[in-house]
């Protein structure tokens, strides 16, 4: 094992992650790993979304085999043991006196729901130090929404850097959302300590399939591309004021190499959105076929030879700065230097 | 690994298994795994079942491949070594000096064959030093007898205590076995250095499907479970003089986290056997695949989470017994203390 | 881990292995494992054949998912980094300073492509230190020739004493290759520092199905088994001047319990060769499977007790000289003593 005692580059626990979408929790409970550790997900009385450890203290079967009872209790499906929101045990069938002692509590993690997204903090038993990121849906009044889950067999840190890579565009996924053409565009990174984004300037709209959806008269496009720790990866273009486009990537570590994407994309132009949004859903999902098949041997060949082994160029414009951030992060570095610089893509 | 070696809480070797049925071990050798160990088991030339090493010690090719000689040794299906049911080699084609020698001889272990079972000891190349396990099925004149083999995915220990539990039945077996009622029931619990019971005293008649199959008019039942060591669980059901129900599982460790249990029920009720038998059967299995797909879980998580962490309660009436019984016989605890107590179960 | 590092008997760097058939090799990079090494095979701008390591510098993918550019480098199918046939980065699309720095140069192997094999070299980065082994097919100007490749489940050792052993052919392949007499033959065992040799004097033609093919009329076979540092199987057999039979086994680590058989069979007899040779294949490659299966449940036993653990005796005649060779080979052992003897095996 490697010196953090774990597989992946990077293990932030004092973090939100979505667990799921809203609509995914209804009556059932549902099982969702999250850094490696097993919950079990459910709705409490008052319908609020609970997590808890997924393994039951008595005989550690896991709770999401179970139901929630009538009280809004979590019922272990083997012997009917119920447990509350943070994990006191409340009822064992037929025992009559204290059911709440110390072995028999169940552990549980912070949860959040907000814009139709479950998250759940990343360690157990601790009270959260701060809240979920706001992808603020409710301010984009006229744009399109589509949210989308996929799964990707790969690194927390290989998936953002690849969701927020340009180069690779041009060869992964030739003609879908760039051409050939090679054309130089100005980028400033800014970094922060818990962000970094890279602005690109005086770009051309891209001849890919996808940019002429959004923009059918070409020209110059504004293009943000941003990672905000500790999983969170956004592209936003913006053409004139008639087109917006901005797909936010909220990653959740399954385990070390595996990490599910929450995406969530918002866009305005003047198509209109009920037209676009299946066409640019299906362009979507084979972009990112076509990267979760790269990721997924990338990872096992990374795996094979016990760990990442990577050369940088000055064409890899935010992968660095993202695998700075998470390892200051991990370390708890309060002194996350800032970072500015401008350079050129030859994307 | 664990302290003591393996990763199941227990591993008793020097204990009787039951490897297979009779009618299941014909001409042909048979390859069962028995506290980890691959062995094979055939007929000689008299019809004894024989149990050796499942490894020929020319070229360590499993002997299960191959067949048995006219002169009833077993032959290895790559180069024609015999063996005989102790082990010594007795024939390699084509050399012409001694063939028994140290380093060609098969391992065996002891083997018995009676009540329609062969039994093998599970330790190699040594004495037993005792007999195994006799159900008494001669004298069961007027009962109906089924025998019916399954396989769980959990250890020994989370098996047996699964297989004698009385409360999961009421949440997990709902409607099967017993229905949602919740009455108490005095339970004296007796153990001895080899076994311990429990005997259930003024129960009434469960209101399950199984229940109502055995004693259709209802009444007070009398009940003992039993657990002896190293791994039989019995449950025995008396309604006055009609109705007599016996379920022995003799269960077989066939690694850390695998058991196989042969299921021996023997039953006499004023229905007639023939009709019970099939459907007593269908409930039975309907109830293991339920038991099965919790234990499976259940080993599932005691694995990821590197072992067993359970909580106990009053409620758990044998398990602990179990338990306790299980890791003295391992330790080779000569003085197991005796124990009796009488509670109340309210399952 | 055994003390040499790896779990096989044996592992032999600084020698040629067979990676693939010339004809396998196209355009498109072909991904082959040898050694355990995973790596990709490509033809450069003059066809010449090329094997790099299968990793690119830059994010780890593999090169084999990539394809071949114009100038006849390979190219990664990520962000388009380009390699020559030893490895060099020569170029990165967009970066503008120089390429080849020792991070971002791939290894590569050595490779031959001769006889319509292709050959690569067991060492990364290394010069070989001799030539791969010449079949010699172009002076076998009368002969069919017919060429297979095939897998076993086995380590190096265990295949190829496999692929020499005549005392199982009796068993294993029973009326396929040999019947079930058992006639006295005398063999000559000579062994040099490379390679061993069995030579079978005043042997009968074996009654089996493939013997009856090659030579219908019976009578005395002159053949010879052999053993060819580090990896090839020979069997040879000549009756008078009509018939003449060769099949050469070139084996090819995979990785240590896993093997590549490319089987070379070169014969004349005074049937047309059109004619036999399907029969051939369809025999020898039903042998194979047969082989396959016994190997392959070797293996796993082999592997479950943590290692080979075998018994010799007379009969085994070159089995104990080839682990002998490989493991002074492994050793590096300059002094190979030479060996002679002449035995009788009563195959």
């Amino acid at each position: 094992m490697p010196p953090n005692g774990h597989d992946s580059v990077v293990s932030l626990t004092r973090h939100w992650y979505v667990a799921c979408k809203s609509s995914e929790l209804k009556r059932r409970p549902l099982a969702r790993r999250v850094l490696g550790i097993p919950l079990v997900l459910y709705r409490d009385a008052s319908d609020e979304v609970r997590a808890l450890l997924d393994r039951c203290p008595h005989r550690n079967v896991p709770l999401s085999l179970g139901g929630v009872s009538r009280a809004g209790h979590l019922e272990c499906i083997y012997h009917g043991w119920q447990f509350d929101g943070i994990g006191r045990c409340r009822v064992i069938p037929g025992h009559k006196g204290e059911t709440d002692t110390r072995s028999r509590r169940c552990s549980h993690v912070a949860t959040r729901e907000q814009e139709g997204l479950v998250w759940v903090y990343g360690a157990l038993d601790e009270p959260s130090e701060h809240e979920p990121y706001r992808l603020g849906l409710d301010q984009l009044t006229n744009h399109t929404i589509a949210v989308r889950q996929v799964e990707a067999e790969a690194s927390l840190d290989a998936t953002i850097e690849n969701a927020l890579d340009v180069p690779h565009t041009t060869f992964l996924h030739r003609g879908l959302f760039r051409g050939a053409e090679r054309q130089p565009v100005k980028v400033r990174v800014k970094r922060s300590a818990h962000s970094v984004e890279a602005e690109y300037i005086g770009e051309k709209r891209p001849s890919g399939l996808v940019a002429r959806l959004l923009s059918p008269a070409g020209g110059i496009v504004e293009h943000w591309d941003r990672f905000i720790l500790p999983s969170i990866a956004q592209v936003e273009y913006r053409l004139g004021n008639d087109s917006h486009f901005v797909v936010t990537a909220l990653c959740t570590p399954i385990d070390d190499f595996r990490t599910r994407l929450t995406a969530v994309a918002a866009f305005r132009t003047p198509l209109p959105g009920a037209v676009l949004r299946p066409l640019l859903t299906w362009v979507g999902l084979r972009i990112f076929a076509q990267d979760a098949r790269v990721l997924k041997a990338q990872t096992a060949t990374i795996r094979e030879f016990g760990g990442e082994q990577f050369a940088h160029t000055d064409q890899d414009i935010l992968g660095p700065h993202i695998a700075w951030l998470l390892k200051h992060s991990e370390q708890g570095d309060p002194n996350g230097s800032n970072f500015e610089r401008e350079s050129t893509l030859w994307g």
